[in-house]
């Protein structure tokens, strides 16, 4: 197929200059958060069709898109398509990782050394015309132990980073290859367990899928090092809230940072209640002014690889879900 | 010498096993923050006095010192210690430079990120039941341009944080080597004026020097790009506050992360009222848990180094300042 006939639609918010050249070369229909029932009676017609975190790509879409060879999700995280189903009808599924990565290894590193090393009372404390009286020293990163799970795209900048500050650093990634942990800046690789019992902060940079789903549970809790920080800017669903709940009642010496929460955008209300524990941010891992511009970009270049042949980064692995 | 008749009067606050440890060796007088009349007392006795940011180091406290052959400054800073007549007295000082790099990058980095990707707002947003609703995006570091004025200890590790961060590094460092330069990942070395106009963020990290105080005056205020962030980390007499007060008069766009202040503990009331444009701490850049340890290990350290004749880090150069 020549790249004039290709039909594309757009569903998710898109860059309007990017936008313009992609029109160059395809045709391309923009209908910015259509309802669901309106794309099932269109999407026969497309052969690309660019989503966000919405719609839900089940079955019932899939079998209206004749035409589709290739679904390309602006951002990261396909656990709302239905991959199983793409595999058998051969459908390619596509992420943009590149837009995503370092503004979320940047949300994690500021939030842990704010939290660490106490920048918000220290600022209140100023500002109440104390100084520095009787402030609490906070810690720095330099001789903690991270645990970084899950190596991929975000997690491997995380230990990158974390080296820098001289942290001690664990990872672990059971699907990872020898070659690519060899890249990898970590002091150990280990397994799950191990991060929890040794690590003084633990951070989560896992996709969601059936392994992962509720890994944060009452006894992984429970095994976490006294005075710790634990890290979820992954997906919500990885983590129980209400195990998070019922630990709260038994233990209060943990910190959380949070950007995700598994049924957002509820949050859950002791998180609202419990300040001193949570800090908390609504989903802005990739949110920001430079993204939709970057992650349109993005979606571009890989319609244009995809269609000359090129390897193509970002391609998701339908039978491994990720 | 030998060790043994070694005196040293120690006035700075410090750690307690490492103290231990020095008195293995030496005749050590452990008086912390020793009034400075008091200090003029006894200070004929001593070889070695480990200070703090106080007492200041006067010609009046220095004849009396007749007996002394080292200064240690526990951290960063020798602005209040007459190194032109130390050096005619020939008495050597030091800093305790390593416990205060990274502490401080730290500082700056997450500052910077939590005020460019408007952290805060984002919680306050979450918390009022908004998520993100029409919250308004903040930015990521990833092509931005940062200027590092002054490239040494701190200034050439937060070139490399940056660099990490996809930021566009412009330094400055008139008193650098070559040989130095090439080892710091900035992508151009340029002067102050260029760094001012063309920075969307700029990091000092200069001493105090009678050549950088007041160097942020009306007139380089005046050059700052629209929409920029100024930090000090460095030194408080850097910065003319009223230049900054006279600034704001005119414009609201630049966000200032100030660490250190001109006359601190006193902070002037028009920072405090602009919460806006004023992220504030109350001089912590090395202000941590661990910081009188590492402090004063490496303060023993250099003792020991200097009685060994081994090469000795954070020497200052007397006659350079710093």
């Amino acid at each position: 197929m020549t790249a004039d006939f290709v039909k594309i639609l757009i569903t998710a918010p898109f860059h309007e200059q990017t936008l313009d050249k992609m029109k160059n070369n395809y045709q391309v229909d923009y209908f910015p958060e259509l309802a669901k029932s309106e794309i099932e009676k269109i999407i026969h017609d497309y052969h690309i069709f660019v989503i966000s975190t919405i719609p839900e790509i089940d079955q019932n879409l899939l079998k209206k898109a004749r035409n589709l060879q290739l679904i390309i999700r602006m951002g990261i995280g396909v656990d709302h398509i239905d991959l199983d189903y793409c595999l058998k009808k051969h459908i390619k599924v596509h992420i943009t990782p590149r837009a995503n990565i370092l503004p979320v290894v940047e949300l994690v590193m500021s939030q842990l050394i704010h939290i660490m090393r106490r920048l918000q009372p220290a600022e209140e404390h100023l500002r109440a015309g104390q100084f520095r009286k009787a402030l609490t020293p906070g810690s720095v990163l330099s001789g903690k132990t991270i645990g970084v799970i899950g190596a991929g795209r975000i997690g491997s900048r995380i230990c990158q980073v974390a080296r820098f500050f001289e942290m001690n650093v664990l990872a672990c990634d059971p699907y990872l290859s020898q070659t690519k942990k060899n890249h990898i800046p970590a002091h150990q690789w280990v397994d799950v367990n191990t991060i929890i019992q040794q690590a003084d902060i633990v951070t989560f940079h896992v996709p969601l899928t059936s392994e992962t789903h509720h890994m944060v549970d009452e006894v992984l809790l429970g095994n976490l090092k006294k005075g710790g920080v634990l890290i979820n800017t992954a997906r919500g669903k990885i983590i129980d809230l209400k195990a998070v709940e019922a630990f709260m009642q038994k233990r209060q010496d943990i910190h959380f940072i949070f950007d995700v929460y598994e049924n957002e955008p509820e949050i859950p209300e002791f998180m609202l209640n419990q300040q001193e524990n949570f800090t908390l941010t609504p989903h802005i891992g990739a949110y920001s002014i430079e993204s939709k511009q970057k992650r349109s970009e993005e979606c571009l270049e890989q319609i244009h690889a995809y269609f000359s042949g090129k390897k193509v980064h970002g391609r998701i692995d339908l039978k491994r879900g990720y």
